[in-house]
């Protein structure tokens, strides 16, 4: 008897950038973003409690953010301590409760989305390589113009590549170990020491 | 010329359950659970903030706990409202900080892993399906024995098959949808509305 061994064949997967994206973002024909549908299956990055930039402290109850990042992306900054071309961060804002069925204190997620936003690197599309996008419930959304803080505070204070590596404490030491942190991120954290 | 498409063959997964599961959980020969090297790229079921089951309110600074379960288990749970068999749910413990870089108020997650317990079903292997693992820094861990409270409070209190789905607001509705909330907490609910 003879034995065939079939390899199966090589897919070559068409690219212009190294990294082969499952998860390319994807637009209307007016250019808006169309929210990922599956990025509650994306890899999880982080979530904060009643996070504020601001001095003022926020009012109310507070609010969970939940960080997400494509898993071809997420794989990449691993590698290489920084994010390919189209990468697409989600952030989502969730309610919070503390006192519910047999918990007593703290705060768990609870209830339905509040928000979602969408940081994307698509260098052939935005000045800067990156653009916001906030969704209010939509399943596509207008990009948020570049005068917005989001831009100036994410470029001012993003620890890798206008991103909030600070709050992301599995991708923090890959920063670190490929010295991808930014000058100004490290200028800042010098001052915050002394 | 003549073109030749050649199918890739089929590859067959042998498995005594509907769930063709590639994250099964593994052993080792004395019967230790192996933490699954990879939990952080599954899928992110919710996260709390200092929760605590007792009357009394924990002390020093609050923790952040993250849940993740292998994606197979999860695509399963939304089209059930029920966990299969070798579903893994991973309790990761992080610690918070509260000022740090940009941030003013509220919490982030900063630093290392404080502790991860496993949640296993693997209805051959464990008396009543499921069994809790305790992970130490290890790289596995021993069962931990029956007369734990873990085991007798989720039994009494989870809201699916003694899992807490009512701290998981994606999978939930699924729950209500499929009618798979114990009747136990379905009275507990009960309870707290009058």
């Amino acid at each position: 008897m003879l034995s065939i061994a079939l390899a199966p064949p090589v897919l070559a997967f068409a690219s212009d950038t190294a990294v082969n994206h499952a998860h390319q973002p994807a637009y209307t024909q007016d250019g808006e973003l169309v929210l990922p549908a599956d990025y509650r299956e994306w890899v999880f990055l982080s979530s904060g409690l009643g996070m504020s930039y601001s001095e003022k402290a926020p009012e109310g109850e507070p609010m969970f953010d939940n960080t997400f990042v494509d898993p071809e992306s997420y794989r990449e900054f691993v590698r290489t301590g920084t994010w390919p071309d189209k990468t697409q961060i989600v952030l989502e804002v969730r309610g919070s409760a503390s006192r519910g069925s047999i918990n007593q204190h703290g705060h768990y997620q609870s209830g339905g989305v509040h928000g979602v936003e969408v940081h994307v690197k698509d260098s052939a599309r935005f000045k800067g390589g990156w653009a916001f996008f906030g969704f209010d419930g939509g399943s596509s959304a207008k990009k948020i113009p570049e005068a917005a803080s989001c831009y100036s505070c994410h470029a001012a204070h993003g620890a890798v590549d206008t991103t909030f590596v600070q709050f992301y404490p599995t991708l923090l030491p890959f920063a670190q170990q490929h010295a991808t942190l930014s000058a100004a991120f490290l200028k800042e954290e010098e001052k915050a020491l002394k």
